[in-house]
C-alpha cells in the first residue's frame, strides 16, 4: 500500500492519501528559523534554538497525533459547513473530500476540494527573514456565489520548550496578547528582562480574531471541531494570561469561477514594527513570489553541486533531491528538532555533526569550515572532545572540562574524517594553520588539533592495546567503561591514523608521517591478535576481559560494525575482511536492512549495558540500525562487490519502502533512524525517527562516493564506480573546486568494478584520477568499466 | 451560573453539568498510591513519587482538554453507537444523554443515562493496596434485549514523567506488554536492571483486549472515537514498544430490567502475582464492598475530630468535609501532583509541608510527627533549612548544604508554628528531646533545632536590624537579596520567637526565655523605626534602601502580607494594627478576596523582580492569593472584628462560588491558589491552580481556630470565638488528646466576641480555657458569649 510518490521533476514528494501511518513531515526554513510541518498541516517553529526560542506550539506523541499546526479552515456562510485546507485536523471522509500534499524543498503545498471550493495553500519561509507565509489561493468550482470564512490558526508556545511541557504555574500566567490592524501581538515578559516577541498578520481584512486558544477551540472540543469555526466567527478574544493563539478571519464571496488570494504571515519580532513591515511589503503578492523563487534558487543552488542519472529510479530520487536535502537539514538542526525529537537537546552532538558534514562538505564548504571551527572549539587541549557543544554560547574555560568518566572513546576522532574531508573538497590547506581555541584552555593550528586527537586515544589503550572504550563508543548503550576496550573505536581510530598519515604525506611533513605510521603499526598488531574471533571481528572486550560479540556468545555473536568497519578502516587482509562481510550477510543482512547485532538480547546483562534492556529488534538491540547500513554499503563496495552493495543500499533505501508504507510507516523520502529487526514479534519492517539521523550523511557519501565511486582527493577526483553488474552506466554531474565535471560512465562488459578506459575532454587518462591540474572550467568525462582495469 | 451542588450528608460533591468550565477533580487514594480523577474521569496515577513511579498518563494542559483518564465506553452491538459511561470522553448531547458526577472522599462515582441503560461507575483507590477500583453497574431499563459491549480502557504512563514528556527516543522503546487471562501485564526495563510493572485485570471474560494505544485509538482518532469501540472489537495487540494501553472488553446480553456488575482492576505488581490475586480476591464482589467500607471508615475517622454546624452553610460544608479532606491531600502529595503541577516536582516543599501539617494536626497526630521529623531531617546545622526535602532519599551530608544564595529566609522558622502546633495539640513534650540528625552534619534535640532555627535568623538580621531577606521569603517572585530585608519574614521570626518564649515558659526554662525575649524586644524596635509607613506596614526594603510598598510608590504600594502578619505576630500596638488592617480593608479587599498588593505592576523593575513581569491581577502580581487571605480573616478576628473577618473568609471561600462558576472556574469544594485580580482587563474573579495550596491549611486554622476559636493550648483548650454579629450560636465537636468535647456556643447579645460564660460539664469555669485537667473522657461545654466578657 502507498499513501504517495516522488515528483522529481518538481522536486517534490506526493502525497495524495493524507492518512498517512505517522506525520510524515518537511522542514521549512534556511538557517535561523525552522519550521517543521507534516502532510496534514501540524508541525511546530522556533527561531535559533529549539530549545529556547519555540514560536509555534505542537503536542508530541500526543492523542490526537499531529497537531496542531498551521491550519487553514474554511467556512461556507451559508450551511455552516466547514473543513479545512489540508485533511486533518477536520478530516472530512475521503470520499467527499479530496487533497493532495507536496512536499517540496523548504515549502510544502496542500491542495484540497470540497463542494466546489478548491484551495492551494503554500508554506514557506524566506531565506532571509524569520518568517513565514501562509498563501491560500480559494477558487469557486461552483456555479453559485459562495459566501466563505477562511480562519488561519495556530497555537504560540511558551518560549521554552521544557518549561511549556511542564511548568504551568508559569506559563500561563506571562503572555500578554494584542491585536491592532489585522496584526496579533504575541508578547510575553520573562524574567529577568527577556521580552520575546512574535505575530501573525492578515493581509486581507479581518473580520474577527482570537488570541486566546480556549475562545477559539472552547470546551472540549479540539482542532477538528473549534467553536469559533463552528461559529463562523471568533471572539476578538486578548489573552492575558492562559495559552495564546493566533487566528484571523477573513470572509469572501466568490462568484461561480472566481478566485481569491489570501496570506496570512507568522514571524519573529514586534507586532507594530516587523509585522507592520511585513504586511506592507507583502501585500504585494509579486514581493512572496519573489520570496519564494529566491528560496527555490536557494535549494537548487544547494543540490545541483552534484547530479546523477542512473538505471535506479529510487536511486535518482534519494540522490538527486531527498537524500542532499535531508542531509542539508541534519547540518542545520542536528538532532535538535523533528515530530520524535522534543527540542530540549540543543547545540551540536560532536560525533553527529563530524558526520554531518560528510554530506554537504561538496555543496557549501564555506559554511561547513565554520562548523569545524565550531567543532574544534569543542575539543579539549587533552585532544579529547565534548559531547556536545553549544557555538551560541561557547566560552572558553575550564569549567567546559567534563568529569573523566564522560569522555568518549570517540567523540574527538571524527574530526579526522571531517576535516579532511573539508581538505580534499576544497584544498583549503591554508585552514591547517589556522588557530583555533581549544574548550578549555589553549589554542593551536588546525593540524595540531588533529594531532591531539590521536594523541589522546594513543594514551587511551587497554589491556589488548586496543582503544579503551571509555564512557561510550558510537553504540552508547554498551557499557565498555573501566578496562572495557571497544574494537569499533580502534578501528576509527585505525582510520583517523591512515588519513593523518595520507594527509601528513601529502603536506610532507615526514616526522609525522613516521610517528603516526609506528602508532598504527602496534595497533594493528592489537588488532590482529585480539580482534578476530574466526569468522568475524569482535565488537570489544568488557571491563571483566569477557568478549563482546564471539561465537560463544549465546546472545549478540557479531555486531555490524565491527565488520564494516574493518573494511573501512582497512584494519586486516582482504580473505579476513571477506569472511567478515560474508558472516555478516549471513547473520544480519534481512529483506529491510542489515541488524546491528544477532541475536538480540533478551536477558538483562548489566555488564553489557542497557543495549540489554531495549526488546529485540527495537533501537540499539537488533533493529535494523541505518545509520550502519550506510557502512556495510561502503565495505562492500571497497570490497568491490557491487551487487550486494547495491543490494544492501536498496535494501534500507526508503524509496523503495513508498509501495508498502503500511508496514514501513514512515517517510518513503528521507531516511529514519532505524528499522524494527526481524526478532521483534510484530513490527518487523516498522521505521521509526526520521529526518535527524546520520543515516542521511553515510549514505550519501557511500552512493556517490562509493557506488558511483566519485569522491575527492587532495590531488584531484576520484572516479572509481562500483555498481550493479545489471547496469549498463550511468552519468554524473559535479562540481568540485570551482570546475564543472559532466562524468559518463558506461558498463558495456557489465561488471561491478574497474575503469577500463578513462577520457577527460578527450584524453585519455591513466588511471581513476581526474587530476585538479588538468581540469579545465567545463569537463567531460568519459568512463568505460570493464575487465581489465586500468591500474590506478 | 451553577454546575453542581454540596450533597453533605453523602460527603459529596455532585456535578449536575458535566461540562464544567475546567476539570474538577478529586484524589483517590490514602498514603502510596495517589490517583487523580476529573469529572469525567480524566487523570492520572502514581505509586510513591509522582515523579517516578507514574502508572496511569495524562496529558497535561492539553487539547482535548481533560485527557486520558480511566474510561468505560458501553456500545450497543445491535447498531454500533457507543457511549462512555462518565460524559466524556464520547460526549454524547447532554439533551439525550444524561449524568451525575459524585466526587465523594477518596472517591468517584459517575452514574449515567443514555438510550433506556444507566450505569453506576465507581473508582476507588482501598487503604492498603496499591490498586484501583473500576466497579460498573449496567442496568437495562429498556423493554428488550439488548446486547451490549463494555470497554476499560487507560493509557500507562512512561514511569518517569519528565522522560514521559520529552525523550522519545527512549520511552517508546522500552515496554513490553502482555496478556494472560483477563489481566494486561504492563512491563518496562529500565536501566540498570529496573523492571517497574502494572497490571488491568477484568473480573468478567475478556472478549477482547488491546495494549498498544495506537491499534485501540486508531490514526487521526482520538478517545472519543476510538476505533477499537467503533468496531466493536480489540485487536488483541501485544505492544512491545510504542505507547502502550490497557484496554479490556466484556460482552452483556441483558434481559429488560437485568443489571450486571463488571470489575477492572488496575494497579502496581506482576500481572501474574499480583494481578491473579486480585482478580481472585475481589471477584468476590463483597470483598471489594468491605475495601470501599474501610476507605470509608479511613475518611470518616479523619475528618470527625473536628465538626461544626453554624448558621452558614457554606462554612460547615467546607469545614466539616471538604477543607479537612483537602488538608489530608495537601499533607500526603505536598505540592507535587494536581492537573496543573505536571509531578516533576518531588518531596516536600519546606515551607509547604511545615503549613500542611496545621491542618491536619487535631486529625493525625502520629502522621504529623512523621513529617516533623522528616522537616527537622531537612534542617542544617546552621538552623537554615533546604527549601526541598525529598524523604525517601534523604541521607546526611555536607552534600545537602546548598549554596549560600538559596537559603530563603522563612523556611526555617515555619518550624516555630509546626513543632508547638503539635505540641499543643497533643502535649507530647517528650518529643522536643528527641534527638534528630540535621541535613549535614551532626544531630540534636527538637528544642535545640527551634533554637538554632531562630538563632540562624539571628545572624541574618540587614542594615535596619530586620531580617534580610535572603534567597526569597514567602513571595519567590520579590527580589530582596544582597542587602535587602523582608519585614514579612522579620514578622514570621517575632511570631516565631513568641511562640519559642511561650513554649519555654511552659517549660520552666527561663534562661531561654530571657534570651530570646531580649532578642524580640530588639527586634520590636527595629520594626516600631523601619517597619511602618504612616498608614500601613511597608514590605520590605530593596538592596539599594529603597522602601519596598509605600505611599510614594506609584506601583505596589501596599501588600497584603506585611498587614496580616503585623497582628498574627502582634507586633504593634492596638491602633497601628488596626490603621493597618483598615487600610488593607480600603486598598485591597474586593468581591472576590483580597489582593496581594496595589496596584499592580505594569513595568518591569529589575530591582523588585520576577513579580513585575506578570501580567497585573496574576499570580503574584496583584492577583487575589488566598493563601494570604486566610491570614486577613485570622488577623481580624484577633482584631475582634468577627463580621469583617467572617466576610474576608466568604469572600474567597469556593463553596460561595458555586453559582457562579462560570465566572469562578475552577472546583466550588477546594480552595485554588489564587483568584485574578480586578486590574485584569478581562478574568477579574476567575481563580486557578486548584487543590495543592496552604490555602488549605491556614483557611482551616483561620475559621476554626479563630473564627470558632477553638484552638489547642499547652494547658487545654482555648474557646474564644470571633463571629459575625448576626449568628445566634454554633456547636462544635473536638476531640483532643483522646477527650472528646461538644461544645455549644449561644449569642444572645449578639456580638462577635466574648466569652460572658462557660460551662464544663455543668461547672462554671472562671474564662476562656478548658483545661485538659479537669476534662472527663466525654465533656458537654456550654458557652455564652456576650457585652460582658469574662477575664481570660
Amino acid at each position: 500500500m502507498r499513501y504517495g510518490y516522488f515528483d522529481d521533476a518538481s522536486r517534490e514528494y506526493v502525497i495524495e492519501n493524507p492518512a498517512t501511518p505517522m506525520s510524515w513531515v518537511n522542514y521549512l526554513g534556511t538557517a535561523e528559523y525552522c519550521g517543521i510541518i507534516s502532510n496534514n498541516a501540524a508541525g511546530y517553529a522556533f527561531y535559533q534554538s529549539a530549545k529556547t526560542g519555540r514560536l509555534l506550539r505542537f503536542r508530541f506523541n500526543s492523542i490526537p497525533m499531529d497537531r496542531p499546526g498551521r491550519y487553514i479552515y474554511l467556512r461556507d456562510n451559508e450551511d455552516g459547513d466547514y473543513w479545512s485546507a489540508s485533511w486533518q485536523p477536520v478530516g472530512k471522509p475521503l470520499t467527499e473530500y479530496k487533497s493532495l500534499c507536496r512536499h517540496g524543498l523548504g515549502y510544502t503545498v496542500f491542495t484540497s476540494e470540497y463542494r466546489g471550493i478548491s484551495t492551494h495553500y503554500r508554506v514557506f519561509v524566506p531565506v532571509d527573514r524569520p518568517v513565514e507565509f501562509w498563501e491560500v489561493e480559494i477558487t469557486n468550482h461552483s456555479d453559485q456565489v459562495r459566501d466563505l470564512s477562511l480562519f488561519a490558526y495556530a497555537e504560540w508556545c511558551f518560549w521554552h520548550m521544557d518549561q511549556d511541557l511542564t511548568n504551568f504555574q508559569y506559563i500561563l500566567y506571562t503572555c500578554r496578547l494584542g491585536y491592532e490592524d489585522g496584526i496579533i501581538d504575541y508578547s510575553i515578559r520573562l524574567w529577568p528582562n527577556q521580552r520575546p516577541q512574535g505575530f501573525m498578520a492578515s493581509i486581507l481584512p479581518v473580520e474577527s480574531f482570537d488570541t486566546d486558544r480556549d475562545e477559539f477551540i472552547g470546551r472540549y472540543r479540539h482542532e477538528g471541531n473549534p467553536y469559533a469555526v463552528e461559529r463562523g466567527q471568533c471572539a476578538n478574544s486578548i489573552a492575558i494570561g492562559g495559552n495564546p493563539c493566533g487566528a484571523l478571519q477573513n470572509r469572501l464571496t466568490l462568484a461561480p469561477g472566481e478566485q481569491r488570494y489570501a496570506l496570512f504571515i507568522v514571524g519573529i519580532g514586534a507586532a507594530g514594527k516587523e509585522g507592520a513591515e511585513c504586511k506592507k511589503i507583502y501585500s504585494d503578492r509579486r514581493r512572496v513570489d519573489a520570496e519564494f523563487t529566491k528560496l527555490q534558487e536557494y535549494w537548487a543552488k544547494r543540490i545541483t553541486k552534484l547530479t546523477c542519472h542512473t538505471p535506479s529510479v529510487e536511486l535518482n530520487s534519494m540522490v538527486n533531491i531527498w537524500n542532499q536535502y535531508q542531509c542539508h537539514t541534519t547540518f542545520n538542526w542536528s538532532r535538535s528538532a523533528s515530530f520524535n525529537e522534543a527540542g530540549g537537546r540543543d547545540g551540536l552532538g560532536y560525533r553527529d555533526t563530524n558526520q554531518d558534514i560528510l554530506g554537504v562538505v561538496h555543496a557549501i564548504p564555506a559554511a561547513v569550515r565554520d562548523k569545524l571551527t565550531a567543532l574544534l572549539k569543542g575539543q579539549l587541549s587533552c585532544g579529547a572532545a565534548l559531547h556536545s557543544v553549544q557555538p551560541l554560547s561557547w566560552k572558553q574555560g575550564r569549567h567546559n572540562r567534563p568529569p573523566e568518566d564522560q569522555i568518549y572513546s570517540d567523540d574527538h576522532l571524527w574530526l579526522l574524517l571531517s576535516v579532511p574531508a573539508y581538505l580534499k573538497e576544497t584544498g583549503d590547506l591554508a585552514y591547517l594553520e589556522h588557530i583555533v581555541a581549544y574548550a578549555d584552555e589553549g589554542a593551536a593550528s588546525v593540524y595540531e588539533h588533529l594531532k591531539q586527537a590521536l594523541e589522546f586515544s594513543w594514551t587511551k589503550r587497554g589491556p589488548h592495546g586496543l582503544l579503551l572504550g571509555l564512557a561510550a563508543d558510537w553504540n552508547d548503550c554498551i557499557n565498555l567503561q573501566g578496562q572495557g576496550e571497544s574494537i569499533w573505536s580502534t578501528f576509527l581510530y585505525y582510520k583517523g591514523l591512515t588519513e593523518f598519515i595520507t594527509l601528513a604525506e601529502y603536506l610532507g611533513r615526514t616526522t609525522d608521517v613516521a610517528h603516526f605510521t609506528s602508532y598504527r603499526a602496534q595497533i594493528k598488531q592489537s588488532i590482529d591478535d585480539y580482534a578476530w574471533d574466526g569468522r568475524w571481528f569482535l565488537r570489544g572486550y568488557l571491563d571483566s576481559g569477557r568478549k563482546l560479540g564471539g561465537q560463544e556468545s549465546e546472545q549478540a555473536k557479531i555486531f555490524i560494525n565491527a565488520q564494516t568497519w574493518a573494511v573501512l578502516a582497512g584494519v586486516a587482509e582482504r580473505e579476513r575482511l571477506l569472511l567478515a562481510m560474508d558472516s555478516l550477510q549471513e547473520l544480519l543482512a534481512t529483506e529491510y536492512g542489515i541488524l546491528k547485532n544477532y541475536p538480540a538480547y533478551r536477558e538483562h546483562i548489566r555488564e553489557v549495558g542497557a543495549i540489554t534492556d531495549f526488546p529485540p529488534g527495537l533501537k540499539e538491540n537488533a533493529a535494523i540500525f541505518c545509520h550502519t547500513n550506510a557502512w556495510a554499503v561502503i565495505a562492500e563496495a571497497l570490497l568491490g562487490r557491487g551487487d550486494r552493495a547495491f543490494a544492501y543500499y536498496l535494501s534500507y533505501l526508503p524509496a523503495t519502502k513508498n509501495d508498502h508504507a503500511e508496514l514501513y510507516t514512515m517517510e518513503p523520502y528521507v531516511y529514519a533512524q532505524f528499522i524494527t529487526g526481524k526478532e521483534h514479534p510484530s513490527k518487523f519492517g516498522q521505521a521509526r525517527n526520521s529526518w535527524l539521523t546520520g543515516t542521511a550523511a553515510w549514505s550519501f557519501v557511500a552512493v556517490t562516493q562509493y557506488l558511483l565511486g566519485i569522491r575527492a582527493a587532495y590531488e584531484g577526483l576520484i572516479i572509481d564506480p562500483v555498481i550493479p553488474s545489471e547496469w549498463d552506466g550511468f552519468t554524473v554531474t559535479r562540481e568540485f573546486r570551482g570546475r564543472k565535471l559532466a562524468i559518463k560512465v558506461s558498463n558495456p562488459d557489465r561488471v561491478s568494478q574497474g575503469v577500463a578506459r578513462l577520457l577527460l575532454n578527450g584524453e585519455r587518462l591513466p588511471g581513476g584520477l581526474v587530476p585538479l591540474a588538468k581540469m579545465k572550467e567545463e569537463n567531460l568525462v568519459e568512463v568505460v568499466l570493464g575487465a581489465q582495469p586500468v591500474v590506478l
